[in-house]
């Protein structure tokens, strides 16, 4: 499970070194629990799920009128994975990259046997630690199958899809294979639109906290902010290309009319990939103006402190004369001198309060 | 209504996410009022203008030996939208572009039926909140008929293509419908040149103030310029390549004839771009010069500060010393002793005076 | 005339919004006087001036075995421009470009009547505002005859021409048409290198007071330098692409043995655009260093201030001890008390002192 | 040895110059001790290893049916270098990259004999100095041999690869000599993670030292370590070049199943690129971070000076006012006065401390 | 002579304007003295040198069944270029260019008469001046015959190459004209190297009395080198392009084994504009460590100011309390009040002393 970490630096993805290639290891967080399998079968006509059937026997389930999905929730049993690979010919590298929970988003085309490579990188919010962390998915598309993998085995991303069968008339049930894979990249895109919204959310508030009153709490919060956004920005940039490609290549996998609708789902990564650049413009924008109303108040405080100073120091200085200890100080014999310096020392005040008024230190 | 907002944070775009593409749905505010449907047939010998008809009938309206426009305002009676759709033959994906009013500007062409595709984004200031907002409009061109679609119901964008149309020997009407094609988009930019005509006015004013006597709240107001210019920006760039990939591809929807007019208008669209570069120049250019003043004033109040202390410190220390109470001072009973000690004060407080204008700190 | 504008700020260029293509109207100033046409007949061997031909017999003036170039003097007079326009045969959409000042550079092929058509912006200082305006002038250019046309009719540009066809064995007047369309552009940015020389002078004398002891007032100079010299890169850098491509472009009106001499001219305009990268990276270190001399100024005040508080504040603390009336002090009845108190003081004063020389304060 | 130095600033590359091309001289730090050379002969039926043969009878210990690799260690010995490269055919060009060891990474295909030659940094830690040092090494592919000339005798960093040769049904054993030159891009992009592993520890426990306090040595450890990281870039960056062109180009050394094994090294190293894109941002918020907190603290500075002087500054010029030596002061005589005025002073302290807490001040 | 100036701002090019094209002119010093001719005739069996023939019968000392060079030292003797250009066929506008030396280093290829022209800028130091200064180096190509101009004749910078002439088995003598062609490209970048190790020296002694003590007068210093640095890259920037385009272009007169020569100094061009970027990135880096210290010790200032008024602020005030002549002040009276003031007192002073401390103030 691959973190956007929000309090913690971004890490070297942890590579397994020194291991020859396509030496596949499952690298990411240990999770308790089963890995489960479910195969969709599905045409015009109707859909039919297979819940966990024993991996030997997954060949004979499939129905061969019918479009396969083998969706298969939880990586983290490498055995079962590899069995899995093995029963649908997948090459070893990709093996490496199902489990590698550090890959980021790619496309790869084996052209030996015709099969299209996908790995996704789905964000969603942890609601224990308010961080925004990425499920790894790998798919891998072939003429007569489509296998999905995710990371997590308790949190099924690809429901709606098998909702959307449900549905008279579902699109997908009318299409072939490819359209189902449009399927999955469109999901992936729709949960950055869920991120992103959540993050503007944030920022909103944060920039309206900041216009009115910075504190300097805010600018670590602008920080963290802009973390989770590059991270986001890192890991849906491949996604531009890889749709791109998709749609550029000349390839049996995927038919003219589904191009359609990776057109479609490329507009929406852009909106996002645009969505981002605004954010990070309005982070810019809003830490030049933390520090301008820092300067401000330092300015202020500087003013503060000449007023006080150059007010208060002539009057103790005048005060300091009729403190000196001169017999001869005519001044001292008056017999209104004090009340006459008073005055005086009231009236010098309150000139340099206009002055300083009129040069807008107060 | 896509709001270019000068107050608050631009927003994600509100997709409708996890529903799968081509369902089209409204997207922007809810708008009372009916939506209004105007044919327009023209040739070069005349043109015809039909209201509202039932919508049912509306191809029974057009007269073959004609140019047909169908003119659409208001787009948020969804059923209405669909029926003029499925009537001309709309690709769903179309539909969801129409409605979604977040949609930047985009071209399309859907080589099936052979029809162009243009989404326009049309600023204009809305003078109740003097703030910058565009409408959405959506162009279809086919080789039989045109059909625009506006967001707005009461707020005639096209209306100075309809007076062109009344004059004598008018371009418009001696034209195809490419010719129409592209009177839609050079209004749009002539739009642009309107708003970006306010915004340059806006800023000289600002601009003279700002080097006259920079106040913070200037910063403020260059920062919300700097949205709405950044927000224009991104709301015209796209237009540059819609215009460039028109003049470049061999389409039979536009001829060559009007390709040298797209051109013109391109030629607009690089001159507002430009004008949006100088604006930020200049913007850039302020704030540095804000900053700069605000440093100079910082550094007057810390010479004020200094001067004053420099020059009352030495002194309220002489004054201090004859205050003492040692017995034995003999400048004390010496007659004229206050008085010298008031003469040698003066002159080291001119001195001080002379040093520091010497220094130029006065 | 496009006016570079040294004190104001830049226009959006002054379009004529909301009208149709190709009507064409003068945008620029208000200028009186008359417009003068001069016939200019030449071939090797020898050169035949017209002056002010009755624009209807223009036509019949031209001798059919010379190369004719009509140059054309102040624009304002819309409808003799637009009969030379007529006779000649240019396309409408020229007209606009002729009588528009604002237009930038830029270069058309109208493919049908195969004529080329340049528009340039000659820079040149205004001698009363000491500003920088520039000259707008078009050129058509046909297999059969070359027009110019200037802005201003007093103060021809293309003098030079002139005077070098009059010297015996001119390259000009050996040459065809294209030749002449090269020497337009040859002149052109020959009137760049004369500004960006001045721009030069005043920047060099700009950097040596600022060296020596920076003001607030020669940051505004810099920014007026600024402001010129991105205008002057804004109207010449069209230049770079337009001759790039007549020398690129496979074209009957440019001859090859004329593409030597574009690929010189080439060479002055990168040559120039570099200067102006030179100037501004310039005009970038002398805001560093205008800045850095201010901080440091800045510090030398707050060194000013520390030293004299830090001086003054223990001493009269000092005086201040021996000003209190307790009535059991017996330092005060030393005799010599006073005296060694003001040692004291004197030699704390001189231990500061030296204790602020060593720290660099002073 | 290329030393990537962390303390002294990057050296213009030590290059011989006015000797004409193709000069060879060891260019490096002196190292004492022999070279070693290694013969590795291997196919998929075992792997034969010869140390140290005569140079002159190289050719001899080779065996026609394996795949031969000549690995030498150390190559400050010029004359061996000099004999190998004459056995096998070299170009005097590359003798002259193998030895000098300032040359960056790089790839040459020599049309005419048919052999690629590239040059990899291989960065590594000096334990000694805790910097980051690179070793300098060259491969030489033929299509019957493979050279693997390393700067260092005492460290064998291709070891992992006779290690992996060592296993049963090793891929390297079964496959051509361009997987094992697959190989040594490998390990060298391996040990690039190491070093960036190790990089991020240091990254990120400085990161909590300023994020929590601040320091001025903070800066200047940034400082290294982004000097650090630049220097791994530049190394690293040629690599993604090279490694693209081994997969583009056609050349009949580089086998197509080979290149998919090229593609997942070349993602390693977009990884690592990014990884240290990453870093750089990072260091750029911690310095960001480091200026804010200084700027935080001055503020606090500028506010406990302002607050002091603001409280003892009309305290003391109170306590002044009854120092004053007028005959006629009537408060002085009254026999509360003192009392009244201690309590006068604490109230307006306290009230001037309240004003200060509510400014922010303290 | 091209001076890249260290004190004075570096020049717009003087361009002689307003004249045709291909009028030459020396620009450039006035230098004495007179320009020397030699030709150089060689072959694989020897070298033949002729010292200043008279112009006119150069052609008769050539040697057919040798290669010629002809090498002119000084350039400000128009007419002798002049009467060799015509002997050897040159086209006017190399005249231009070979007298120009604000001219850039450039690559033209004249067709009609199968030349190379190359411009080369060769950078050495004054050492009067201890600037950087560059000279004009022209050469052209041809099948039979090679042409060097140097602007100074004093200072023969191609002497390395008629040493390597002297040596037996010269793979200048062995090759074509087009080897030495490559000799006068290395030569010139061989300077560029001897120049930045001198310029890397002083940026190394200039980066270690920053890092321990920044003075103002190190950032002009800084200024400078980023200048002399600046104008480095510019006068070889364009060397790589040029190179590129020779190793590129099929061109009958340089010969495929040639090109991998070519090649390797390409790899030392590229070399030297790493080597600058470096010296870039360090000057930043100095500058930002320049203005952090600046800004400690300003921070440093601050807070001894704020320690000696914060510490002596309340004892003044304390001292001024006892001051008071008020006539019941019951303290006066005691005894031991002074001691236990001035106990007090000392307590108060370390009280602030520690809690500074403890602020980290000192």
């Amino acid at each position: 499970m691959g973190k956007i970490k929000q309090k913690n630096r971004p890490k070297t993805p942890k590579h397994e070194v020194f291991s020859s290639a396509g030496t596949a290891k499952y690298i990411g967080k240990t999770i308790e629990g089963e890995s489960s399998i479910t195969i969709v079968d599905y045409n015009v006509e109707g859909v039919l799920i297979t819940q966990n059937p024993a991996i030997e026997e997954i060949k004979g389930v499939l129905d061969a009128k019918m479009n396969h999905w083998i969706d298969i929730e939880g990586i983290h049993n490498k055995e079962n994975i590899e069995k899995v690979s093995k029963i649908f010919g997948l090459h070893p590298l990709m093996m490496e990259d199902i489990l590698n929970t550090t890959q980021k988003a790619k496309l790869d085309h084996y052209e030996k046997n015709n099969q299209l490579f996908l790995v996704l990188k789905i964000p969603f919010r942890n609601l224990e630690t308010s961080e925004i962390e990425t499920e790894h998915v790998s798919i891998v598309l072939d003429e007569d199958f489509a296998i999905s993998f995710q990371e997590l085995d308790h949190h099924n991303i690809f429901k709606p899809i098998l909702l959307r069968m449900d549905r008279e008339n579902s699109k997908t049930k009318r299409s072939k294979l490819d359209y189902l894979f449009y399927s999955f990249i469109d999901i992936a895109v729709d949960n950055y639109f869920v991120v992103l919204n959540e993050t503007e959310e944030k920022l909103e508030e944060l920039s309206e906290q900041i216009l009115s009153n910075a504190q300097s709490a805010h600018q670590n919060q602008l920080f963290y902010i802009k973390r989770e956004i590059n991270a986001l920005k890192k890991a849906l940039f491949p996604l531009k290309e890889i749709i791109n490609q998709l749609i550029r290549d000349e390839n049996s996998l995927i038919h003219t009319e589904t191009k359609v609708y990776l057109k479609d789902v490329l507009d929406h990564v852009i909106e996002n990939l645009e969505a981002i650049e605004t954010f990070k413009d309005e982070i810019e924008n809003l830490l030049v103006n933390y520090h301008s109303q820092l300067s401000n108040r330092m300015n202020s405080v500087m003013k503060t402190l000449t007023v006080f100073t150059a007010i208060f120091m002539p009057l103790t200085f005048i005060v300091g004369i009729y403190g000196m200890n001169f017999e001869q100080m005519p001044e001292l014999k008056e017999p209104n001198g004090y009340f006459y310096t008073l005055i005086g020392m009231f009236v010098l005040a309150v000139g340099l309060w206009v002055y300083f008024r009129w040069k807008k230190y107060i």
